[in-house]
């Protein structure tokens, strides 16, 4: 018997019946559905709603459950239409009457909030373990290589000589904020809502704090109406992987063209490459063309709560439904292309020939910046030596030689301070350790980084480590 | 064995396992797969490059594979990645080694774009049906109430009387628009992009006006670079949808206000309510709030395509994998709420009684443009005539008066014209039919323009009718 | 001179030049540059790069042109691009060759994240402090109305007896989360940047702990790739106003309806309405409307961002001058909107007589979920219990009567246990005061949430107070 | 004297005063605006609503504000809010009493619906034309490269030989979509929309039919409600703007990496470069990176307006007032970005050195798909062929050998078929002329694509010519 009988005459119509039932996604809300029943029974038995005996057979019912579902034997149903009321229905052919106690108070306004939080809390965790294992590979990375020198880009145009580890390392610290924000988060997810009610709170004195305290929940949410109402809980878990992925998305670009046959900087493991149905020569990166373009379904996941909730009334709305399937699809994407560059961190390969051919290629360009310094410090000011560098590089390229191999006498033409010693400029591991500050990527500050971050992975235990 | 063991010695890594399979997803194209393998057959044939046995072979075990799909019977397999590899490995299975001749010259970059424009094809014939089938209902709700009049609304406060026909009628309007893109849309779909090859196009000089004509398309695509990279066939199909999600949610708002407690112009169809789990009183607007709620993802698979293709290089690259899953949603959404707001119309109930007190209440506010417009009919510039009863509305509502309560000497104290003659105002049928232009709210006006909509609608035959 | 004339022969053609300068944009961040160029000042001086002279030189000279600039009086120039170069020609046209000595060995790619991160910090301590001031202003419209009774809302749809209070006490947590994001967000923005050079690092050895205590921040970001790479600092800044504006959305919408004529519970301050050019009657709600359509610019610039930033190679590229309208535009806009609310709290007016009407309303439906609670106190089970009470209510809106005139007999026929105390249920005051856990409505509860919440406001010193 | 004065007591409270005005957006509108009021004027004369002397009173007020206007001298006011009342209040300034007729009977919420679609008819045959020179620019450089034979990419792995020009030709096509997208929309945005009056239609028979032919329409809209409610004109001209973005977002991201010092295909004209302000050598492609970044504000600007559109009841609601921005920010960037990628492909030099090298190089392993095709025309199944060459391809890359270099008896290893014929495979030449059919990149089959493309531009006229 359906919960509209009592209060309609006809049931719900053939195409309202093609989306109502949201079963298909939140099935996966089981554990958590089946946890806080649990511990609302507990709250029932103690203010004595319930007696023990019923508390029991509840608890023994839905364990039951749990386990029949684990084993994919349980009889979902669309026409229950969710989570909730499956578990109920399920419970009810189990246990009888007493199953249809355990709702006493308790609307599915809170429970599915509530569901999705302890979702949430388990999601969060991993997020960031993951986060801090896809570091992990890419420090191991950065290790291997701090003395390979390599252009640094901007532009996507050579800059300046560059440790790759350097290189390696900037993609570790947006990993490690995106790791302080589940932190940070952490503290906003971690408060109990059950005893909301429907929208007014219970009318039943349940005892929240036990609850909170049965659920591994540090406080309770403070205000009825805001806690069955706002989704911001979800919108900053998205946001969180969002931020993350698009981060993704360009470390993915960036070894996609430095692996590329012009580039030729590096490779990738066999195992993250595909080849062509029609050409049989192609090693494709499609591991990490699949990182990047996975970003895109995130940041439209985040797009997708913002404009659910736009302009929604309190409080709450059956609009809210939509809110499983993105929260979802961004922990399971974030968690699978953090799984990819790491793996891809820990079998790359770096080929030193290649990347030797183009730092002393292209005519030495790549040590303008230090020739303007050399002027800067015979007196020059700076906006000047760059023009005059400026120049000279015009020159160079126009008359195809290198910076080295201009003479003394045609660098004097444009500054008269000119003099055999510029040539000693013309080493790029002089020039990579010449950037000696902190953050520089002089070989001893590239080492001294790596110690930073080993520590701070070492540092502080796993996000709600014993609580869930 | 797999398409890779020829080029690379490890297996896919685990990582890269769990993202790589497009056959859940794909899998959906399976008839557009096997249609699109059996047309190739075909020239494949007419070219020699295999024999008419052999085409008979591959097409006899196409066909069977189509039926085994259709029963559930196949064996899908995530090794072989994707529908297209799928279909070919069970094709080898059935006829040995005349399989690994269908893909001659063919690659999967073009193969999924054909299957795509297929299903596309079929999808905008149905999104146009559908659309129609809503007007229809909208169009026929809006004949049954031409001469019931409700208060108009802008910003959400009564603004003049007006036919509630004529605001279902409004509601037709943008369906038909986007009525009209999928028919300009559908010139675009029509070029049959095989033959493209990976890249380059066909090495084996296909007749690809052969398989254009096969496959039910007017035209081919013109540049085989373009027809592998390009995916704004997508992206327009996706945008349609958003712009009609888009035009239902603010339907569907209109309709959950109109049929609240407090407004009660509108009972909505049991069938598109749900009560409560815990409030056994209530009879919420649920199939409406999902419509509302629904258009988020839309908006978010539009957003999901844009972003993935945003400065991606040319031709094809992986993240195209990425355009599938919105181009499904987007496509499903679209379609099951369609249908969830014709059923809304088609059952919807009007109630006159609430309405009317709605007129004629708020004291007589709603004809303050008639008052205006009654003074400009003696001369009174618009603009003073707009104040001068801006002014008595003013005074009306601080002496807690309704505008038809006032005396004539009350209404001289703020224009020396006024006589006896302004009752005559309040008379909403009158005012509802001083709105005679085309387009215009009164009452032949309103019938006006269903005649013109139904015209409308029974004019031109379905998209695509006969070619698929 | 331009930059560019040392290094190539054409100038800037003239389609690119209506693109190229982001001086219309960037001039806003003068305040921000400038007192970024001191502190560089400073640590060239004491690095001995610059002498002490040229030093008070400079610091002279921007002191002028900031003065210039907020008076303004400054001849900005397309023709300089940005903020760095327009200050940079300027201090030359003040101080000749010393203003040259200015830019050594600074990039354009970390000063431009300074003066981002320096704007930053001053709006998000905007932010915090306006997100307060409207809590301050819900939290006192609360506190004037603890007592008012009101229906509260799910689906739209009447609920359960409220207090008003506590549905705008629901208004004040999420604002307040948005606070502790603010703070949060602080320690990330709290790094300063300079000394990261173009990309590789500061090949100058400057003092980079005594530019950060000079600027006002308490550590140095500490990869110089990541420095002029990343933006997530931007991102996380909007995604927080973004969260904050989707809520003032809804707010806006709640007030919007609940002000309409047809709620009529509250009533906007004449200065937060305007009128129609055409319906002098009209007082709209344009303030609000506002406030909800603005947060999808800010939604927007969310997007754009995350649009921009995808895929995006490493290091600095030229895309990223597309950051700063956004980030401008989210802080204005969120400033703006949280005004707007404030002054609408600050003057809102409760019709308390309206309130009544729509509490007592509608055939006591109300309190149905009281009538069930009635009913599992005496032994029914819950959901039993509901289905009793669903029934009930389907009669009584058959028979066009209230819960409180159907006789007990009538009440008899759905459970024999009902008797005449079941009429005292129909007492909202009662039914609010049930509702007695921590976050319900009881009037206790809600009198604990505000002092709590006056507690909160009270709490802690300003964002960055005294640092800037 | 405001609009507001005779209806509310109190004056706009200084917060909403700060987001109320949109004069300093909407004053763009100014010459549709005007254009709009002296077509109005003349309908209230037609239909003696004015006398004669009044509209030429009128018309000439408003040809002098127009010319005010243009020359700088209009004194533009907050406190009148909007482009509509700013010229009514000026009208009358210049003209007297008169002026406060012209408004007699209209809204501005139809005027601006009036001027937003004269705006948008302008813009999209600005766009159709920017869009013609750009696909003719790419042309003409395609023109000038037939027999450049280049490595085609998928996944920025080299894939098979192809013409260059075939490659620019394939950026043509999706731009003249875009083309034929301007002219569907424009018959969508061909109706005119006056006398819709602020939602029930005009109450003064107007002659839309004669506003519709002065103001260069060729219909006129059906519903009065849908005219001012629906914004699907200005979503749909933004859903094209950001297509076409999207679309040189990825031509930009190809010509970034094509110009690249690794790849050195394409070499940029100076004109769109500009070097660093640090490293002198720097010849960065900023152009195109903000090509390829401004993208993301226009796929921004129409989430902006599907945000703002969601869940909005009808008719009118000044949330409308946010529509302008995105609409004006999606034609100018559109039709700037544009203007750069034609620039950029008229001086657009080709390195045939540095891309012989790359179709040379890398081992001939670009034919790989040519041997493939060998073996199966020598009668072995595709799929087998495929694999061999898989093979082949390993054994190369292992012994570090090009395909050419391993010797008959090496090839023999993989399949016995193989004799000498094989080594005239690796001819570049010959394997582009290999892809012969409509749309492959065979020299004529170029040639042929070249002259279909020339003559579509031909074709037709300008949209809207002679019209506005």
């Amino acid at each position: 018997m359906a919960l509209r009988d009592g209060r309609f005459e006809n049931p719900v119509s053939e195409s309202f019946g093609r989306i109502n039932p949201s079963i298909h996604v939140d099935r996966r809300l089981f554990k958590e559905d089946i946890r806080g029943s649990i511990a609302y029974a507990g709250a029932l038995g103690k203010n004595k709603i319930i007696s023990r005996e019923e508390e029991a057979l509840i608890v023994g019912g839905l364990s039951e459950i749990e386990k029949e579902i684990e084993e994919g034997g349980f009889p979902f149903s669309e026409e229950d239409e969710d989570i909730h009321m499956n578990v109920e229905r399920r419970l009810f052919e189990k246990i009888g009457e007493a199953a249809y106690k355990l709702h006493t108070g308790r609307s599915r306004n809170e429970q599915i909030v509530l569901d999705e939080m302890l979702y949430l809390k388990k999601a969060t965790s991993e997020l960031d373990r993951s986060l801090k294992a896809t570091v992990s590979a890419a420090l191991g990375a950065a290790k291997g290589c701090v003395e390979v020198v390599v252009p640094s880009y901007t532009h996507l145009r050579r800059a300046q000589p560059a440790s790759l580890a350097h290189l390696f390392l900037a993609y570790c610290h947006p990993l490690q904020r995106a790791r302080e924000r589940c932190s940070d988060y952490w503290k906003r997810l971690d408060r109990m809502p059950l005893g909301s009610g429907a929208v007014a709170g219970s009318a039943l004195g349940i005892d929240r704090a036990y609850l909170a305290d049965k659920l591994g929940f540090s406080g309770i949410t403070e205000n009825s109406i805001d806690a069955v109402s706002t989704r911001d809980f979800i919108l900053e878990f998205v946001w969180i992987c969002a931020e993350a992925c698009t981060t993704l998305s360009r470390i993915s670009e960036d070894l996609i063209i430095l692996s590329s046959e012009e580039f030729g900087f590096l490779r990738l493991p066999d195992g993250f490459c595909t080849t062509s149905s029609l050409m049989p020569q192609k090693a494709n990166p499609d591991a990490l063309e699949l990182v990047r373009g996975k970003s895109s379904r995130v940041t439209a996941a985040l797009v997708s709560l913002f404009t659910l909730l736009k302009g929604l009334p309190y409080s709450y709305d059956r609009d809210l439904q939509e809110d499983k399937e993105p929260m979802f699809d961004a922990a399971d994407t974030t968690l699978s292309v953090l799984g990819v560059v790491k793996g891809i961190f820990e079998g790359l390969k770096v080929n030193e020939e290649r990347i030797k051919l183009a730092v002393e290629g292209s005519g030495d360009l790549i040590f303008a910046t230090d020739v303007a310094d050399w002027l800067v410090r015979r007196g020059i000011p700076f906006r000047e030596a760059h023009r005059t560098v400026g120049k000279i590089v015009g020159f160079a390229v126009k008359e195809k030689k290198g910076l080295r191999e201009l003479s003394v006498g045609e660098y004097r033409r444009f500054c008269g301070l000119f003099d055999e010693s510029v040539y000693d400029l013309f080493d790029y591991r002089r020039s990579v350790d010449s950037h000696d500050v902190p953050g520089g990527t002089a070989f001893t500050r590239v080492r001294e980084q790596i110690g930073t971050l080993e520590k701070a992975l070492k540092r502080g235990e796993d996000l709600g480590a014993g609580s869930h």
